[in-house]
């Protein structure tokens, strides 16, 4: 862990140029817009180690799976996001010497992403061997408004008179970093190059994504439009268009490039290519400023309703909203088919799209930072999916609709390949049901139930039902086989967490069929008859599981068991450890992990953090003293939820700990894997560490609850949220805790246990 | 199943030609001579379907290994069986149309492995397109006298004059069927052609094995030795003769190829190829024919010591006979850095050579059919890896000194893939301890254990005092994240027949190390300062764990459960499934396999078979009568363990069901995967099934111990043993058994509880 990034409330700065920090800067500078994104790979030539990166959502290629042993179930493939069409590079030469950050002298370097404008910025000035100083200035952006479209402005002079020979290219000559033997994944379709016109067509060797890449640019020399030599050229894949001139000293040379990249997962495939023509030429009859004002404005708009605020540390400040960005920047909610990466559009580790990490801690985020619609895409992309995941289930032996879905899918289909995972971390299905109830907790929004809630939740049901097996010897229902959220113990029997959510998926669904019978008997007897459903049969069976399933449970300890044999385990706390043993997962063999006591990330404690409201104090209390002891936080899931826990339990010191190490993980590289990407999903975590472990919030049946505390090391934080839609401010400090409701109704809140409420563009203030 | 192949005594018959069968007869009837075998690929062309495979022991290649998830402690490289330069084949022209079997009529085909004479030959009668007939002889053979030599003697005729052209080939052009993207794994290093000579040298890509494969052959026609027009070529890893000739109507044409094959695993590597060529041609001196005699003989004199008879049952009898001979073309003990590769020289799955199956099936074969000197080098293959498996250990985290030999290996080195196989199938090291005590057993030769023996259980009992840790909650010591023999289950805690079998390593290594100090102080003085040793001291901690290990045992049923959870599964029998769902390994999902009761191959009864006298026969029969009915026998190592039990507690009609599963399991493709290669370990189980299950037969002490029943499907059956590497014979009816010594020393034996003794030359009846 390093500090190398400079503390800014609202930018990130790198000031001055390493050569080994660049692919860690590529992913920290990371820029999109919610459909597509690229890493921050710097336009001119580097020959230094970088990571090229440009991603399009929704274009994945079926890579061959790996696999050492084949098992039945196993999927055909595994979804690699693809590194596509690279739209932002260009060659510099100044009098035949090239401009290559890796072998000239850097004067000085300065980048920054402006968060509150969505705005990628560097200045640099270098010093060429052949003596010519060039000062250099580029900004790009992904609109926030044209999804398809991304910009760059490169700008330099130089210190004295010399010839420039500048190329501008769009390259689909890229392939992804994980491809086995280095294969590529694209295949020619065509490339041309004409006036100041390029454009790069390309398509998947599989499933033959068509991916066109249009660009227009415009190449100013001391303001005026270029009217010198320019060559155009394409070779496959690639289109080029070389300027070669000659410049005074401190002449400015601006080149815009106007990028629109479209793609048959949003045309039809016929119009894919005239439609990037079209576009592009419509968005470069406007200037490169203008589009950027209007993508910063609606940046602006976003921060105005999901912006914190932390006064007293800067770095803390910084963090958090970098999270917010970055999240923001990976999911906009626009299309339905489109879910939040683990690496978003920041790197290809991971492969697919989809985990459930985005029900268990990106929707949260989303439900309070964002309008409804926003999260209600989230929860309709699984409802879509819904086929696939009873064909899963089916696939492994389930009937009658059961649904499992799956650990990582980009369409749907399965793809993930460890069995132990695949086939039994299963408790991702209840994730997906808990996200149908908390979305109906904070919207209000119940007929989502009969747009397709219900279906999901009938699938889900299901599959649990099956799933559990009557224990003739113990008289109960037991859950063999599965794997929990701390993926550090595989392939246990009666994982409580599991086996609770499980429980929780039956009684809840059985609630949502009977209160949709009752109101809605139409559209209700409609799903019936489509899911093939009888009620009073089925629900009679899920009623003998709730009340006869194992959840196992310590007397001794009086806290919930992990899972059968947990407690036979040698129960060494973390901090009896040699520090040369961690991170476990780098030192230790997978067999040692697996044998020992030591929790990845919360298991017990996130069941407590879903069901809260089923447990008293007390029991918080002694299952996260319990288990805290034992869990290393080798996920970047982990913290948040023991941070948030903690805050409940009124340990502020664990909760502040805790929240430490999930906001600067990326900035500070944590994890010594910042190179390959962000850890999106777990930056939800730092916000909900925020909101909800020190605000104290939940929303419950569309209600604010609030039970702040400010943590010592700040002044006071604040927080923008959204509750029916309405913006509101909830500002902490030590002694008060100030509401503004920003909105237009009046908002009820439940502030440590006082309920009261605030009026529209009214401030209410709270004693702590 | 099908039978496709005829019944015989002695012999394995196809009569017949049918192309859809031909990778199962290239399997079936494939030959070695336990350094360097090949499977049965027709010597001339064949368009049709057919996995050419030859190989040559000790020469592997390092393949990347495979894997979807790395886990630390995972291999490197997986160990693959090389498919090498391909010597027997030839192409041959009649009036310029091919021969190839594809693709001409086929009037008749006969093809027999000889296994008295150790011998392939086939004859056939194949009618052209272009109208002549032609009539085929070839006969093949790995010499068992020589181990670098095999020959092939090609004879045809025609019904009508016409012209010939006949290559001779030796191919180096060869991949494996489970390369990576079909890289190839040799290199070129020479070839050449002159005369009747040819050589194709080539080598690894990795690692530098330099195989030289050098041929000398003969061209006669009528007798006469072939003077007219021969052109000799090379190209790339390939040597060519091409002769040119007409024939008269029935005119004999032989081809005799005199190969020699050497590696640099026996020889230095600037003399393989020189070596070669001196062998071929000092052995091509001496005729096709004699050669042959000479290894008949010393297949012959084999069956003299290893032979078992069935009388009243041809097909038993073969399938027997097929299993003995396959087990001795594999492994002759010839070098102690071989071992018994799961499918031998026969395939390449699997790959690596050495399982735990070669110490828990096939030494207990080979102790009581062949010379002792054959299971010591098998012993000796072990200590001379002892260093690796302790490197293998350590890189799990064990320390001083504590040894994991590999699941599978080529040289020591672990180069397998699945976590629940590589980190926990740790019962093979109790089996690796185990056979030292079997061998010490059956020859007495205890002294081994100062020539390595010692060591190597230290190193296992080290390993197993490191594995199992102490429960504070139960006051025992307990074994976690563990796979028993039964693969249906993975990562379980307490699986009994691993404990039992790591208490059990403790007792004995500890028995050894305390009889060695006494008897030889000064060798065992030399070996306790050579592994830092404290007997007193690590003694002590043994006797904890074994006075204080879990051994789970049901009261309810009165039997030793398999595992932790096991009781609380869905204990429903294989006999009560639908039979849509067999084999299970087909039908149902991993995950499925998993969490059901179904056991793939004996697991606790693994435990009642090596440790026999520890139980009372109620025992015996309590668990057996409780675990057979769930067992689903899905490996083909499974129903020779239930079959030998069966016999023991009386089920002989069990016994022989189980027998029946395992005799014929490739003669029959039961398990639909012969074209693969043979099951060759398992073979052994076949053996022990009659001579351990229906003979009864143990050697404890070096005394033998009987207990014969003769199936009532047959009239009676004989066997050969050695015992303390003499000679006997055991024949059993329904009434009698027939004993008699054909060695120089007198016999002990204990029959049915009577104590008896047998004077050489003479023979005992004992009525049944």
């Amino acid at each position: 862990m390093i500090q190398y990034f400079k503390a800014d409330p609202w930018k990130i700065i790198e000031d001055g140029f390493n050569p080994d920090m660049n692919e860690i800067a590529e992913s920290i500078f990371s820029i999109g817009n919610g459909m597509m994104g690229q890493r921050a790979n710097l336009e001119e030539d580097f020959t230094g180690k970088s990571l090229q990166g440009t991603y399009v959502g929704g274009v994945y290629y079926p890579d061959k799976t790996r696999v050492g042993w084949w098992k039945n179930g196993y999927p055909e493939y595994f979804a690699k996001v693809l590194n596509s069409t690279y739209w932002s590079g260009l060659n510099l030469f100044i009098n035949g010497e090239i401009v290559d950050l890796s072998k000239v002298r850097i004067e000085s370097f300065y980048r920054e992403l402006d968060m509150f404008n969505g705005v990628l910025n560097r200045r640099s000035v270098i010093n060429l061997k052949n003596g010519i100083n060039v000062n250099i200035e580029s900004t790009r952006f992904y609109s926030l408004v044209n999804k398809e479209y991304s910009a760059l402005r490169y700008r330099f002079k130089t210190d004295r008179d010399c010839a420039i020979e500048l190329t501008n290219n769009i390259d689909g000559n890229v392939v992804n970093k994980d491809s086995n033997y280095d294969e590529s994944f694209w295949n020619e379709i065509s490339q041309e190059s004409r006036e100041n016109e390029m454009l790069v067509a390309v398509k998947t060797k599989k499933l033959d994504w068509l991916l066109a890449t249009a660009c227009v640019s415009e190449l100013l020399i001391d303001g005026e439009t270029f009217s010198g030599q320019r060559i155009n050229s394409t070779t496959r894949k690639f289109a080029q268009s070389k300027y070669s001139f000659d410049v005074k000293a401190n002449q400015e040379v601006i080149l815009v490039k106007h990028v629109i990249t479209s793609s048959s997962f949003h045309h039809p495939e016929e119009t894919v290519i005239s439609h990037a023509q079209n576009a592009v030429n419509k968005m470069s009859a406007s200037s490169f400023e203008n589009h950027l004002e209007m993508s910063s404005k609606a940046w602006n708009a976003k921060w105005e309703m999901s912006d914190v605020t932390i006064q007293g540390d800067v770095s803390a400040q910084q963090a958090l909203r970098y999270n917010i960005f970055q999240l923001h920047q990976t999911y906009c909610g626009d299309d339905p088919r489109l879910n939040i990466g683990p690496k978003g559009y920041t790197g290809e580790k991971y492969g697919g799209s989809t985990y459930w990490d985005t029900e268990a801690y990106c929707l949260p985020f989303f439900l309070v930072s964002s309008p409804s619609k926003i999260s209600k895409q989230l929860l309709i992309y699984r409802y879509k999916q819904l086929d696939r995941a009873i064909e899963n289930a089916a696939k492994l032996g389930f009937k009658n609709g059961a649904a499992l879905y799956p650990m990582v899918t980009m369409n749907g289909e399965e793809c993930h390949n460890e069995w132990e995972i695949t086939f039994e971390e299963i408790h991702r299905n209840g994730a997906i049901a808990y996200a149908i109830y908390n979305y109906i907790q904070h919207t209000g929004d119940s007929g989502y139930l009969l747009e397709g809630g219900l279906e999901v939740l009938l699938g889900i049901a299901r599959f649990w039902a099956q799933r559990v097996h009557w224990s003739e010897r113990k008289q109960r229902y037991e859950m063999h086989g599965v794997t929990g959220p701390n993926e550090y113990e595989n392939n246990v029997n009666n994982n409580w967490y599991t086996s609770y959510i499980a429980m929780w998926c039956l009684k809840y669904t059985k609630h949502c069929l009977q209160e949709s019978q009752k109101l809605f008997p139409q559209i209700f007897g409609e799903i019936a008859k489509k899911t093939n459903l009888n009620v009073v049969e089925e629900t009679k069976q899920w009623n003998h599981i709730t009340e006869n399933i194992y959840l196992p449970f310590d007397e001794e300890e009086q806290v919930f068991v992990q899972h059968d044999g947990f407690m036979e385990k040698e129960l060494i706390p973390v901090n009896k450890l040699e520090s040369e043993n961690r991170p476990l997962n780098q030192k230790w063999s997978w067999d040692r992990i697996l044998r020992s006591v030591y929790i990845k990330q919360a298991d017990v404690l996130q069941g407590l953090y879903f069901f809260e409201d089923d447990f008293d104090m007390d029991t918080h209390q002694r299952n996260f003293n319990f288990y805290e002891p034992f869990t290393v936080h080798e996920s970047s899931l982990s913290p948040c939820v023991h941070s948030i826990l903690a805050a409940k339990i009124g340990n502020m010191g664990k909760a502040y700990e805790m929240y430490l190490r999930t906001a600067r993980l990326d900035l500070d590289n944590y994890n010594n894997d910042t190179e390959d990407g962000l850890h999106i999903t777990s930056m939800a975590g730092s916000y909900l560490s925020v909101v909800q472990g020190f605000g104290g919030l939940r929303v419950k049946e569309q209600t604010l609850h609030l039970n702040p505390v400010c943590p010592k090391e700040w002044e006071s934080y604040s927080f923008k949220i959204l509750i029916k839609n309405d913006p509101l401010e909830v500002k902490v400090d030590h002694d008060k805790t100030t509401i503004r409701n920003l909105g237009t109704k009046p908002v009820d809140i439940i502030i440590q246990e006082k309920q009261i409420s605030v009026l529209p563009e009214n401030t209410y203030s709270h004693q702590n």
